[in-house]
C-alpha cells in the first residue's frame, strides 16, 4: 500500500498512523483537518508525512482513507467524499456508533458503497488530541468490523489486516448489534453516570454532599469527567438503541424499587446476587484478557 | 479507659481494635461474636485481648460498646443490649444507616439513651474479615457522628476522642442528613450498578455483551462486586431515603431520555457538562484530601 489518508489525526486516528508506522508501515501517510495547528503537531510529532487543509488534495492518491473525525462529523465527512471518491478507494472509519453512517452512506451515494466498511476499536482514553497518540493503544484491544452484504471482502479484509497489523483483536458483528451492544456497555453507563452526578450537584440542599463520598463513588462516576460534546454526539448517533435499554435499565430500576419498598428480600437479594456473579465473571475475563 | 468491647470484630471492628491498639491505647479490647473462629482468629492476630461467646460477659466491666455488626443485626444488638447495660455506658457503631437504629433504640430503651453515640466511619474495602483489619484504615478519613439533643456530651467527646487517636477526621451531622446523604453518595450508586449489571446479564439475546466492554464499563461496574447481603440489609435499612433519591434519579433520567428522543441538545449538553464540571471538582477535592 502507497497512501493511507487519515481525516482528523487526533488520539485514535494518530495512534493508528503511529501504529502502522511502528508495525512497518511504509507507505504515507497523510493528514486532513480543520485546523492546521493539529496538523503541524502530527507532522512535528512524527505521526503523518504531510497534510493538506483540501479534502480533496489530501485523499488524492489514497488507496485507504480512514475517518477518525467525531460520530457527528464523520457522517459529514461521508457526504463530503461522496463526490471526491471512485469506487476503488476503500473508506473507513473509527466511531462508537454505526448505524448513523450506515444511512448517511446510503444517502449520500445512492448504495452502500462496497468499499465501506465501518469499524470501531474499543480503546480509548479520558485523553484526546494527537499529543496523547499511541503506538500500543490498541494492542490486544478489540476492533469490531461490521460488513454488510454489500460489502467487499477484500475491501474488508485489506482494513481487518491494518488493524491485526497493529495489534488488535479483530471481532465481525452486524451494524445493529454493534449499536446494541455499545448502548448496552457504554453509552447507558456513561448517561447514568452523567445523569447521577448532574442530579446530586443540582440539589442545592446538599452542597457539600460531595465531601461524603468515597472510593466507590469516585469509580463510579469517572466516566462522567469525560468529554460531554463527544457523548451528546454519541447520544444523539445512537439514540435508536440508547433509548431502547434506557427504557429496560428504567424498568428494571422499577422493580428493583418496588422490591426495596415492599421489603422484598428475595427480589432484591436475587437482583443484587446475580449482579454480583456476572460482574465478578467480567472482571475475571478482563484480566485474563490482559495478561 | 479500661475496656472497650466489640460486638463482632471483623474489618471495620477488628481495624478500630487494632488501630487503637497501635496509636497507645493500653486497656483491654474484648471481643464479641457469634463464631467462636472468628473470634479465635481475632485472638491470634492480636485484635482482641480476649473474647467471650456470651454477650453479658463480654460486655461487663466495658466503658464502651462498638457495635460493629452488619446494619439489619446492630438493630437486632441493640434489642439485646436494653436489658444488660446501664446507663453509664457508652454504645456506639460503625454501620451505615443511622434512622432505623435510632428507632429501634428508642423502642428497645424506651427512649434513646443519652450515651448512645451513633457513628458512621466513611471508610471500607471489597474485603471483609478480621483477617483484612489494617491499623490506618481510617486516617485521613471521615467519621460522621450523627449525635442527637438528648446525647450526653460527654459521651459524645469519648467517641470521637477514640476516632480522632485513629487519625480520623470527625463531622457531625444530624441523622435524618445523614442518611439522605449516604442515600444519595453510596447506597443510590451501588442499587444503579447491580441493576445495570443484572439487566445486562439477564438478556439472553446479548449472551457475550460483556466482551465487548472495555476500562469505562469496569469502574462503573465496580461496585456490583460488593458483597450483596451487606447491601441488600443497607437499602432495607435506609429504605426511606433510597427511595425518595431513587425517585429523584429516575425523574431526572427520564428528562435526559426525553432530551436524547427530540434531539435537544441543549439539555443533553447542559447536563453531561455540569455532570463533568462537578466531577472534576470532585475528583481534585478527593486528590488533595488523600495527599
Amino acid at each position: 500500500m502507497n497512501q493511507i489518508t487519515i481525516l482528523a489525526p487526533g488520539l485514535i486516528g494518530g495512534s493508528l498512523a503511529k501504529a502502522l508506522k511502528a508495525n512497518g508501515f511504509t507507505g504515507e501517510i497523510v493528514g486532513w483537518g480543520r485546523r492546521e495547528s493539529s496538523l503541524n503537531k502530527a507532522l512535528e510529532l512524527g505521526v503523518i508525512d504531510r497534510y493538506s487543509l483540501d479534502l480533496s488534495q489530501a485523499i488524492s492518491g489514497a488507496e485507504v482513507i480512514v475517518i477518525a473525525t467525531p460520530t457527528l462529523i464523520a457522517a459529514e465527512m461521508l457526504k463530503q467524499l461522496a463526490p471526491l471518491v471512485n469506487e476503488e478507494v476503500i473508506i473507513t472509519d473509527v466511531a462508537s456508533v454505526k448505524g448513523n453512517l450506515l444511512s448517511v452512506a446510503k444517502q449520500a451515494f445512492g448504495t452502500v458503497p462496497a468499499n465501506l466498511v465501518l469499524a470501531h476499536p474499543i480503546a480509548g482514553s479520558e485523553k484526546s488530541g494527537v499529543a496523547a497518540a499511541k503506538a500500543d493503544l490498541f494492542v490486544n484491544h478489540r476492533v469490531i468490523v461490521t460488513p454488510t452484504e454489500q460489502t467487499n471482502p477484500q475491501a474488508l479484509q485489506t482494513v481487518k489486516s491494518l488493524w491485526q497489523s497493529v495489534g488488535a483483536e479483530l471481532v465481525d458483528m452486524p451494524v445493529d448489534e454493534h449499536d446494541k451492544v455499545l448502548a448496552a456497555t457504554s453509552h447507558l453507563p456513561h448517561v447514568l453516570a452523567y445523569t447521577l452526578v448532574d442530579a446530586l450537584a443540582g440539589n442545592p440542599e446538599q452542597q457539600n454532599i460531595f465531601r461524603f463520598a468515597a472510593g466507590g463513588f469516585r469509580d463510579f462516576t469517572r466516566i462522567a469527567s469525560s468529554d460531554p460534546t463527544m457523548w451528546h454526539e454519541i447520544s444523539l448517533a445512537n439514540r435508536d438503541a440508547l433509548l431502547t435499554i434506557i427504557d429496560e435499565f428504567s424498568a428494571q430500576l422499577a422493580n428493583v424499587r418496588e422490591a426495596i419498598a415492599t421489603g422484598d428480600s428475595e427480589n432484591i437479594l436475587g437482583c443484587f446476587n446475580r449482579a454480583k456473579t456476572a460482574r465478578d465473571k467480567f472482571a475475571q475475563m478482563l484480566e485474563q484478557q490482559q495478561r
